[in-house]
């Protein structure tokens, strides 16, 4: 490997995720809020989160897990979506319900990290990046669905 | 804002994007290979990378661009995804041709990376997180298409 790998990078957050009164919000620090302009044009994005519950050597060292839905298969931290991982930045594919760039706040359907979680970096979801025809999965998955769920992902 | 958003994150590569003799691989670093286990059982798989061309200080405050599929349309960098962005992390899904976990290769069809981006994590492909039925995106961008081409994405 080379020298390249052996360095570490710095990363630091845009926004947090807050939910108050039955609403989910993503709100976006003061000095980023330009970087909004025209996401309202979308109806997703993907939300990189930073596990920060999870920012520690045992969650970072974590390579393999059992799954909660499919506990008799052990997996690799890569082959699953779990929070605990060697770089715990989560993503999660949110609808959007309204942007408001002035104020910096996205309503979103739902998300599945807690109030206060940090935001690393929305991305609107171009179905030419993010979008695959035929995806297969393991057999042991079969059940589930093929779509995100209308009402998103959340905490459950 | 709350004091968790003053914080900074340490990130660091658990591999790299190698590209040599007509294949496009990620190799990934001896101790982290264990967490590949089972990744070969799905089709896709969610590369985040490390844009490290762009990890520098001009990169990393640009909030806006003219992207160049709709030069006329000045966009906010969350509404588009350019590598040029306060955390410089890329998200691409790429196409499992095969995983060798015990030598650390993934051989996938593309990536629009350059040989030796470092790679933050892999995530498997969950179309019930991933892939959405109705995705609208801007006028402007009507024709693109509406699913990753089977070729997948890469550098040009």
């Amino acid at each position: 490997m080379n020298n390249n790998l052996e360095q570490l990078y710095i990363v630091y957050p845009v926004g947090k995720v807050v939910r108050a009164a039955g609403k989910v919000t993503i709100i976006i620090r003061e000095q980023f809020r330009p970087a909004l302009r025209q996401l309202d044009k979308f109806t997703h994005v993907l939300v990189l989160w930073w596990a920060d519950q999870h920012d520690n050597a045992s969650s970072r060292s974590q390579l393999q897990c059992n799954p909660p839905y499919a506990a008799s298969h052990l997996t690799g931290i890569f082959a699953c979506r779990a929070e605990y991982r060697p770089n715990p930045i989560a993503v999660t594919t949110c609808r959007l319900e309204a942007v408001d760039e002035e104020k910096g706040v996205l309503q979103i359907t739902d998300i599945d990290a807690y109030d206060g979680t940090p935001v690393l970096d929305l991305k609107a979801y171009f179905p030419v990046c993010d979008r695959v025809r035929k995806a297969e999965i393991p057999n042991w998955l079969h059940d589930w669905p093929e779509w995100i769920p209308e009402e998103g992902l959340g905490l459950e």
